[in-house]
């Protein structure tokens, strides 16, 4: 076993290398902060993870939330404990300003320390994950009095957050939320409202393991004749706690649990809103919620925490991948089968031809993953915190054009890794004695939750690519040509010349678009994103090797590029040919 | 939902319009066989899978098989109900002799019946497979005592059948077993032993749902001073029933069970042979076994078994595929979401292209993958039927070129069409409300037993393109220019074209390989046999379109031949390109 969760070798190379971070340091707002305190904390973050989040990571997807008689969802404590030690260590505050009772870490770094926690136990941290980005939506978008009343306690711990968006009958399609919200009056907190309905799909949405649970619910505010808006422009966004400040318990209930294929320590709960059956705030029916900026907003605020939400399932789709690999590894050194002479002693199977490629292939893709999301989190603090107006402008666009891709192709390809870390384990990686397994299973959730990946490909060619006319690709280009001139020069020409020509073939796509009739566009646009994800992967291998100038890092670039890309023109093709015919399946059911 | 579990439609084309069953039928030893009594018996397989196997398909996935404090091996009643059903409608026995008590079908009818019953539950159906192949083993193999003895109990579904190969130090390398088979005298039943060893992973290793259990088992015989021989050629096979003729309980006993990650109703279980310590038949350790033809034959006895049952995994995929698509129709039909006109009213799925494309994809997948099943199916027909030695040899060629790209093919592309499906249902279909999530789960053994896919890779690569020099391609290459002849003349010219190169590519490679490093072969030989497999993929469905002459067998065609074809050219370029190095794992564990 490796002695961390993430390899300290190459987290340092991904910071301080390749994505420059001592520039990062080198800005006002993170003074604080050095290459040596960064190092110190991203050490302890992957030893937290592995004394605190790993040892229950089985325990969890054995021993499932389940729902209490008394309506509630008792969770295993071990989760808890582990994310109190979180909390208490710094790491639900470490992003946020140190006025806030952060650490004021660049988002890089967060995003790596966070890496750890991820590879550890993707369902107990996902329960951190959700209450940072709360915390965060409401810091930029909540009045000062709902700061102070709701952050500081998720910041310490003590209340965990969600995000209620979809319905039973309202996944991907928001405009079609039914959860009604009715004027309450005014208080302390600002406009007061009632909300009604069912959420479903909401992780965390109950649990025993923090004091209480705030909720970020979407809802519809009805017009004067009681019917709801139509579209997505009549959301808007409410803050409704679990409990209410003065302790009184809400009026929100559990209906039901998912019973997921994995992912399992994270509850995942079917959440009724505003029953009075059970809870009946100030004497009446309803959830009580607070308005969280203006009406009408709902859709444009929650963007920014969905947006970070796909980072951060990225992210943990790539930490998952990179634990897959590392347990195949020691499988494959210590496994003995088959021998490279008939008479000689059996080998590890790493010596098999055909497992080394695996091996291979595996880690490319799992450090390519990490890194895009790296990448991306370097664009968040470019936004936040660059030099000019203009860089932060275009580092913003950049990271709206990257994060379908990061979202996407880490969870697709990090499935690929975990399906070849069963491959490599045989039968045993089939049984529930190794970790493999759950892995997979915890994994295949990651193309499904925040945007399908047909979401993300619509979201990607439909709005990236075409409304916005593929605004911030410029600075990818000029990132990329400067790789292919520097790769070209140096022995990785075959390279170069593969990711120009790639590159060039998706310009092609980009151009052709406005001409190509929107059913065609739509049926490939998954397509599209994939190859256009596999494009940028290649790109972040080679430039890396040219970074490094390690064997390894070349070694990893020329596999990727022969073994992979070639899979970016299949796509770019399919989108510049003429449209393929699909069957209809919309005849009535039979 | 369908009314079949298989179409019927799509099953009487692919048998009597592009398998030509009726010529088969014309054949002596079918004569007791029309289409029309064909068809019933289909419809009855289907019939009976529906109302006794599909039932508990996902019971038998919540209740795992336990081990009860005896020792024994509990599985769920409801599937020893099903496989009774099932042979006394006389399916255990229809694939064998009238003069077996069987039916004396022809091959391709028996698995198209076999489908039905994998599509509904494969878990259950894996015993009926088990014990239809070890009855064929030994139809083919043991003395007419042992035949006597022990296959009439099969046939009836009073006794199972198991394989025992692997051990927990001998997956994929079989010459590294060390299951000891020591000498015991003679009796009725021919040369007898006592074994003694550990047996792993083995498939309805122990349950109660029948009477005995019959295990064919490969030991060695130690030499003169004790000591085993060495590799595969010191291989026999043994006969080892768990209760002996008499009605003694034999020394064989579940040491543990394996808790899978899917598949979960096929008991699986590490056996160990000649503990001693609970049964001791005739007083004495030692599992009494009796050797089936001759020492040192196991291997090569077994592979008949194996060759059979990698079939019937790939069958077994493709009908799991073929059930995971037509679940995808029906909720794609029903589920609304999102709309065509902002305006207009909620849509079904299946109208968004994006989800035209995956079902679509889905049914190319499924419906190749079920035919290449039975075109094989159809050459054992002709392996042991065909008129003429010469046509009788070219089909055995054939069948032992295209049983890896059938096994491996339908395996992993099968996975592909699982995970469309979830995908489809979004977070549903990871819930284990779903049939979906667990059909993904149980496919996924598919590319691991009968031989991973890097074991079939290295099999087709190193053993039928090099070994045996491609023996079997004349005749498949003559089918796929006749296909391509025609389709140049249809409205099928551009796919004609496309399979036409993927097919001079494939055989470019067959060429090159002679010269090429064996580590660089060995690295990528699962990627050339998915290149083949996928050309013949391609071929299956340009041919199905010529045949049909039908709009929607053209429309697969063409989808799969743009879609998924170039996959092919990408596998064989790998092949054919200067190798790409791979990073060495070998170093010893940290």
């Amino acid at each position: 076993m490796t002695d961390t969760l993430l390899p300290t070798d190459l987290v340092e190379f991904l910071l301080f290398d390749w994505l420059e971070l001592d520039q990062t340091l080198a800005r006002p707002r993170f003074a604080d902060h050095d290459r040596e305190s960064i190092l110190a904390l991203l050490g302890l973050a992957d030893r937290l993870a592995r004394d605190t989040f790993l040892p229950h990571y089985k325990k969890a997807d054995q021993i499932e939330p389940r729902l209490t008689p008394e309506g509630d969802v008792h969770v295993l404590p071990e989760a808890g404990t582990a994310l109190r030690a979180y909390a208490e260590a710094g790491f639900m505050a470490a992003p946020f300003a140190p006025d806030q009772g952060g650490l004021g870490l660049p988002e890089l770094v967060h995003m790596a320390a966070t890496g750890s926690f991820f590879a550890a136990n993707l369902a107990t941290a996902g329960y951190a994950m959700l209450t940072v980005g709360n915390a965060r939506l409401l810091v930029h978008n909540a009045s000062a009095a709902q700061i102070d009343a709701f952050v500081p306690r998720q910041l310490d711990g003590r209340a965990f957050g969600t995000m209620c968006l979809s319905e039973p009958q309202a996944g991907s399609s928001l405009a079609d939320v039914r959860t009604r919200a009715v004027p309450d009056g005014n208080d302390d907190l600002g406009p007061r409202y009632r909300l009604s309905g069912n959420k479903m799909w909401i992780s965390g949405g109950d649990q025993d393991i923090s004091d209480t649970i705030h909720h970020l619910v979407l809802a519809k505010i009805p017009d004067a004749d009681g019917s709801l808006p139509e579209g997505t422009r009549g959301l808007s966004l409410f803050l409704v706690p679990k409990h209410l400040p003065n302790g009184e318990r809400n009026d929100v209930v559990v209906a039901g649990l998912n019973h997921k294929m994995g992912y399992r320590g994270t509850s995942n709960c079917l959440l009724n809103f505003g029953e009075g059956t059970r809870f009946r705030p100030a004497g009446q029916a309803g959830a009580i919620g607070w308005l969280v900026g203006q009406p009408g907003q709902g859709l444009a605020i929650m963007f920014h925490m969905m947006n970070e939400a796909r980072l951060g399932v990225g992210l943990g789709a790539a930490a998952n991948a990179m634990r897959a690999h590392a347990l195949s590894v020691d499988y494959a050194r210590t496994r003995l089968q088959g021998r490279a002479d008939p008479r000689g002693a059996p080998v590890a199977i790493a010596a098999h031809p055909d497992v080394a490629r695996m091996l291979t292939r595996q880690q490319a893709i799992a450090e390519a993953a990490l890194s895009m999301i790296l990448f991306c989190a370097r664009l968040v603090d470019d936004r936040d915190t660059a030099e000019t107006p203009d860089a932060r402008a275009q580092a913003d666009r950049l990271l709206g054009l990257l994060t379908p891709a990061a979202k996407t192709w880490t969870s697709e390809w990090g499935l690929e890794v975990n399906a070849i870390a069963i491959q490599i384990h045989g039968g045993y990686g089939y049984t529930r004695d190794f970790d493999v397994e759950q892995l997979y299973r915890d994994q295949r959730l990651n193309p499904i939750h925040e945007g399908t990946t047909g979401i993300q490909g619509i979201d990607f060619v439909g709005r990236k690519l075409l409304k916005e006319g593929g605004a911030g690709l410029e600075m990818l280009a000029e990132r990329i040509a400067r790789t292919i001139d520097r790769a070209g020069r140096a022995d990785l020409s075959d390279e170069a010349h593969a990711l120009s020509a790639a590159w060039a073939r998706f310009l092609d796509v980009r151009q052709a678009l406005p001409a190509i009739p929107r059913d065609h566009w739509m049926s490939f646009a998954t397509d599209v994103l994939d190859g256009f994800g596999t494009t940028l992967a290649a790109w972040i291998l080679l430039d890396q090797a040219l970074v490094a100038g390690s064997e390894t890092r070349a070694t990893l670039a020329r596999f990727f590029i022969a073994y992979d890309l070639p899979r970016a023109h299949r796509a770019f093709d399919l989108a510049l040919r003429k449209p393929v015919p699909l069957l209809d399946f919309t005849g009535d059911a039979p």
